[in-house]
């Protein structure tokens, strides 16, 4: 076969852009002033220490009042002056960096710099061939699979809810198949300090260290969503204590459903979410004074015609926007997603899950969260709407590449040689660089009507069909130690024959 | 019926956001450096100067050369110094107003300003009703119609091609039907003198002026694809220089493939499209000097696999961006475009508008062209599309207003008042604010899956068939004197009996 056959019959396989860590060129946008950034920081302030937040935790409650903070022991309300959360501000990591087992996989989160993580929490999963159904071990596989096949999704996020596997040992196969079929950064959830700290353990194992050790350097994240308004629930503040205890970040993302569970107004969602944002850090830090924490948006606005929360519907881009602001005023890192209200991947969800993702970019997030799968409001994994964020991420990752400007791209000889009237498709450089000079899909067609429907007028998401069921057969195992992967089996036997650990 | 019940009953009423002159609050974004800029300004003159454009028109070529650019008559090739090109550039005018028939839906396109026009130029339009079919003046009446009807569509464009009619009378038809159907800014092509100076009597009778008092402020507007490299055909030259000479605005936008009609290098592709923009200017402005002039931007790469533009492609979007940096340089007004190359409106469609309509924002465009109903790379105007996209652009317009930060927003009382563990569903604001607080989408839905199934399970595109049908049966032609309804008649019927005007 000619190199030309093969690069022809090269072009019927996945396109997909490189690993790469993203580095966003745009000065992040603002939609409020200085100032009024500086009134919001203000009021929170002023919410913590009148209004205070409530947390049943003892240990929580006292490391707080030893700092400071009145605590009323009968109600577990506590109010937090803003001297206390000042100092916290001061120790607060500003830089992050999160290392996997593979360190090629490394991701920053901080400055310019941006990674995206798959979608995490469905209970259910779907696609077009098999239907919608409750998630399976099974189905976490290929979800595990294509979290790893595809370079756009850069972390693991937990793509379903493996609901076949007994609840106390759940975490132990999750995280087991996660370390084993993907080696990006890994993800805890915080449902427990057992079982971060089961997690963590086999995290730990995967990079070939102990826990101690682990303890040095990032290599795994968990997620924090307060019960908005202003209540730290068990799971929630022992798992802000326990990841800050063996130094790995959290992301800090109140529950925010403005008009619901705050003010029927952007800025009292802010208020609150800035509120409960500096709580949580303020915990973390007096358990471990420079622990990495993540600044989360995710305000959105109640539908008030279901009371559900607009998933990628204005209000939330703007509040996107406000709260990378934000997090530039303390010097966090920003999280944003991908995220969307339709059942399928519609227009609705492309224009939903576009929006969201620019608007995350224009407030200069450094970490998208849900960034591919997401369907159904978070409540299911698709496997086409997977195929088809990442074709957006790919979109998004080509926007932000640097552009050359120089003598060579500015191309006055080959301009002058064609001359008026003339083409460019037969000069050098566009036979030199046909497949690379510009973006090219893995979706998005071209095709003229006529072409597309004798093609059998497929739309987006049957085309991502053949995608994923291609990534499944691709897929390769990434290299695992074969020392370690005996270490995760024996520990996920030991933790299961022990009992595991009950949800909190 | 109570209130209440009424407020119910409305509910399920088309949900639109008023009209409103829109204001981008953002600051423009950069993707290349002020020298990058400068330099892509440098090749763009040298271009000009050295290589030069071909002009096939007599009195364009002796404009310029007057002004003292170099004719090679047997070729028709006109050498441009940059001294033309600089003086040319300090009188065009900066700052851009359209008055329709009907002045409060007049536009402002200059600085932090910008609007709306739907898709201009599809010979086909489709639905899901009717399907697929060549345009008719009855599809352009019907969508003029929904021009009107849509407040997130603030101008006209030319939504199908009414090939019914016959072509030397062709312009006249349509424009009768637009000024009659629409009170919003209208179009001409610019596909001769003759067919230009009809449609602006016409526009001028609609505003109750004569041809020279409306030659005094635009109030119509006409678009110039240059024939990419270095070519300005017949109708296309002619067309600048007679909306110039009746002081109406052309928005100049070079018809740039990169790797097809330009260099496969963005860099390349910019400057071919500032070159030729510059052209153009400096011959408008040496026709009437102030003449108003709008920077196109519609950069897009071939597709490499079929060779066709990459509408709302990555690249595209970088272009956007790029030319609005150039486009401030000369402090010119900003076209940017919602453009797509699905052929359905599906997941892909959602995205390629979504990127394009936000690559255009943050581009701080002035102007958005093919706002709504863009499909099949614009050889087909939707119907579902058309309402899908105006989802999208009252998303656009909400993610643009202004955010209140003021004590009673930040709303510290009423977060007191409900403390932590409560909800604000019942609070004051929230009953007060219900139907105003939060974008209301007209598409999106926030229904789960369930219930979104049992009513039926239908995508964002069969849920718009409802509305294009309710929009328009709840149409209202905007009042128009009967005088003038008359002297339109009369003009139609005077010209069409001379013959028309036949394309040049």
């Amino acid at each position: 076969m000619t190199a030309r056959g093969r690069q022809r019959r090269n072009s019927d396989a996945i396109h997909q852009k490189p690993w790469k860590q993203l580095r966003n060129p745009f000065t992040p946008a603002k939609l409020i002033s200085d100032d009024e950034v500086e009134a919001i920081h203000q009021a929170s302030l002023q919410v913590l220490e009148t209004v205070g937040v409530k947390c049943a935790v003892p240990e929580a409650q006292s490391l707080l009042a030893k700092a400071g903070a009145k605590l009323d022991a009968s109600t577990g309300l506590i109010k937090l002056g803003r001297e206390v959360v000042e100092a916290a501000l001061q120790t607060v990591a500003p830089a992050l960096e999160i290392t996997p087992r593979n360190p090629a996989h490394v991701v920053r989160l901080h400055g310019p710099y941006l990674a995206t993580a798959a979608v995490l929490g469905p209970p259910a999963c779907k696609d077009l061939i098999r239907g919608r159904r409750t998630g399976t071990i099974d189905d976490f596989r290929e979800l595990m699979k294509l979290t790893q096949f595809f370079n756009a999704v850069q972390m693991n996020g937990f793509p379903v809810e493996p609901q076949d596997i007994a609840v106390p040992i759940r975490h132990l196969h999750a995280a087991r198949a996660m370390l084993e079929l993907t080696d990006k950064v890994p993800y805890v959830f915080a449902q427990s300090p057992q079982r971060i700290r089961d997690v963590v353990t086999m995290c730990a194992l995967a990079r070939g260290e102990t826990v101690e050790q682990f303890s040095q350097h990032p290599g795994v994240y968990s997620i924090i969503n307060t019960n908005t308004p202003l209540v730290f629930d068990v799971p929630m503040t022992t798992g802000i204590m326990e990841m800050a205890r063996v130094g790995q970040p959290t992301l800090l993302t109140p529950f925010i459903i403005a008009g619901a569970s705050t003010p029927a107004t952007l800025a009292g969602a802010i208020v609150l979410n800035n509120a409960e944002i500096l709580f949580g850090l303020t915990l973390a830090q007096l358990v471990r004074p420079g622990a990495p924490m993540i600044y989360g948006a995710a305000v959105t606005a109640a539908d008030m015609r279901t009371g559900a929360p607009a998933y990628g519907l204005p209000d939330m881009q703007r509040g996107t926007i406000i709260s990378g602001q934000m997090a530039r005023r303390y010097n966090m890192p920003l999280r944003a997603s991908n995220f969307s209200s339709s059942n399928v991947p519609d227009f609705a969800s492309g224009m939903e899950s576009s929006n969201s993702v620019f608007a995350g970019m224009m407030a200069g997030n450094n970490f998208l969260m849900h960034a591919a799968g997401w369907l159904e409001g978070g409540l299911c994994s698709g496997y086409e709407k997977f195929v088809l964020d990442c074709e957006l991420l790919q979109s998004m990752m080509h926007t932000l590449e640097p552009v050359e400007v120089s003598a060579n791209s500015l191309a006055i000889d080959e301009i002058a040689e064609i001359g008026p009237g003339g083409h460019f498709f037969g000069s050098q450089r566009t036979l030199d660089t046909v497949e690379t000079a510009f973006y090219r899909p893995m979706i998005s067609l071209t095709q003229n009507h006529g072409a597309w429907s004798e093609a059998g007028g497929k739309d987006a998401a049957q085309r991502a069909v053949p995608i994923w069921q291609n990534a499944l057969k691709e897929y390769q195992a990434p290299p695992l130690d074969p020392a370690i992967k005996e270490a995760l089996d024996e520990f996920v036997a030991k933790r299961s024959e022990q009992g595991g650990a009950p949800l909190m």
